[in-house]
């Protein structure tokens, strides 16, 4: 585990100098907790819902009529937990902020439950809770609750999080994993394999001649904007698995087939170069600012046009379509020409990406 | 760790018997997490919600006007996993649930989130799975969506689980933990230390004359009979830090203080003992069925009676009261007669009892 002390400036107030580690009191519900929320998480996040400092928060009337309510929950284990490009704290905000957006609701509220190992340099968690606070600022959601709990040295990892997020759907949407139709587009909103490609290399010890970064990113933003240009049948954030997972997960749940071409996906060559060099397949690789988009052929080029405007689809393209064919399965036309089926990958490929 | 395979009597089902143990594998995000969200918890927690299987979950307008939403989150990392009384996955559910209904919400939806450690028999996920499925189906929950990650052995202990919660606070009701006032009275809803002594007697391999058991419930139902009842000012669930966290915790945010008398606050003979040999203070030990009120001295007798007709309040008391004297300052009357400040406990009496 690379710890990155004062990555990002934190400093630590002076209640907290005592301690120079996470001890097991910090997660025992008396002082020294309270010290920790106090002037810790508290400052960082500080928000008037937080402020409630209750069991549980109490959330002002945030549905209007029609509305409804997006509600996910992901628990972030990501090791190494600083790596080029981003940090756990970062993935916590922004992969819950994703996975509210690909149901094109807009994110609000987090909360934040904090699984902490004794041990853990207090310098380390405050970097991480100063990230996840710049995060939700550039996201645009608050933390509303939290909870942290401290587990012994050797039963734990540094710092597990977990988040879970609410969202409002706007009433006339409605996109959903079953909704993808014969005829219709599939679109990537940029670059494959960044993410765990660039976790790995830290990991291996890995240097290349450009440092890959992770692409970690906030996508309600660009989900808007494709929203305002046009209509949308799915959405989905390409994360474990990467883009085979999600394509497979589409097809089956929409019951269709999907053929793409493998050279139309945007892949970095550093990111293909070091696939290679690993024996991995990109297209299996997770991203955690990238989305795949299927949606009818007559809104693609507009909405397209609108992805490629925005800071976290400049790279977008179209890559495919869906089809009636082969319902449940997913073919790539190959750089070669041919045709191959494209799996759900069985079981691991890099374990703990996110 | 106290593995109890079959101990609920959860049956492999086939597509999960080739593998004896969680793998890395089944957090990847591919086939192998498929089948576990397929053949395990899927059928367990089956309902309309989970059944979407988006990166979120939509839920239908869920408020009227008026009412606001109550949002919780906490992990469970209790060891051992199974203890007199209960296990983790019981823990998990009926801990948001009562955050919730502190509020006076009802409890309407959770999220599950797993952390598993490689190694972890399946058969012990299957019967955690179970309970946390029939604690859902006792407090009136539903599990709405889930996450699963897999860490390696000797980073994680069997098994974490983060549950955050979602409930409806009804328009007239206002119960926070900044509302008490001098004059209320103070109610806990039973016997205290029931559940830290039932799992440090486990830990510890104690045997007493009596099994102390978990009082690990879902309070929603207590609490919707007290609020019929009468007008409650702060509810509060006596977990870590027991009463005696919980009284300062209201104190302080109410800026009153508090005196009970130590005489009546119901403590199990057993527990007692229990806590007299392991040098331990009863007001200080956690519960995970027993709540703490405090409510106009007018509505006391009503609430009370109400309290002890419901299963999970039998033995309610009234133990003190609320006083505008030494605000934030928590006293106790002594079993000698004397005055005795209780404090927050400083850091760690029991680790890892939630």
């Amino acid at each position: 585990m690379t710890d990155k002390p004062n990555l990002l400036g934190w400093t630590c107030p002076r209640p907290l100098q005592n301690y120079p580690t996470i001890v097991m009191g910090h997660g025992a519900g008396g002082r020294m907790m309270a010290d920790l929320i106090e002037h810790l998480f508290a400052p960082a996040f500080d928000n008037e819902w937080l402020r409630q400092m209750g069991d549980s928060t109490a959330l002002e009337q945030l549905m209007e009529m029609g509305q409804r309510l997006a509600f996910t929950t992901d628990s972030f284990v990501v090791s190494p937990l600083f790596f080029p490009g981003g940090n756990i704290g970062e993935l916590a905000v922004y992969g819950t902020v994703n996975d509210l957006a690909m149901r094109g609701a807009k994110p609000l509220y987090l909360s934040a439950g904090f699984i902490l190992e004794e041990g853990l340099p207090m310098e380390t968690l405050g970097n991480i809770v100063t990230a996840m606070a710049a995060a939700c600022k550039k996201a645009g959601v608050n933390i509303a609750t939290g909870d942290t709990k401290v587990v012994q040295k050797g039963h734990g990892d540094g710092i597990y999080i977990n988040t879970s997020g609410l969202g409002v759907i706007p009433a006339d949407v409605d996109i959903g994993p079953a909704n993808a139709q014969p005829g219709d587009v599939v679109l990537v909103s940029g670059t494959m394999g960044d993410h765990g490609i660039a976790v790995m290399s830290v990991r291996e010890g890995l240097t290349f001649e450009t440092e890959i970064k992770s692409d970690t990113a906030p996508l309600n933003g660009l989900v808007e904007a494709m929203m305002e240009a046009g209509q949308i049948h799915c959405l989905r954030d390409a994360t474990r698995g990467g883009l085979a997972a999600v394509l497979n997960e589409l097809a089956g749940s929409s019951r269709v087939g999907i053929e793409f071409d493998e050279r139309k996906v945007p892949i970095r060559p550093e990111v293909n170069a070091a696939c290679e060099m690993l024996g991995l397949d990109p297209l299996y690789i997770a991203n955690e600012g990238k989305l795949v988009a299927i949606l009818p052929e007559t809104a693609a080029e507009v909405v397209l046009s609108a992805m490629r405007q925005h800071e976290y689809g400049k790279e977008a393209a179209i890559i495919g379509r869906v089809v009636a064919e082969h319902p449940g399965l997913v073919t790539a036309k190959t750089a070669i020409g041919g045709i191959r089926v494209v799996d759900v990958p069985a079981g691991e490929l890099l374990p703990r990406i996110c």
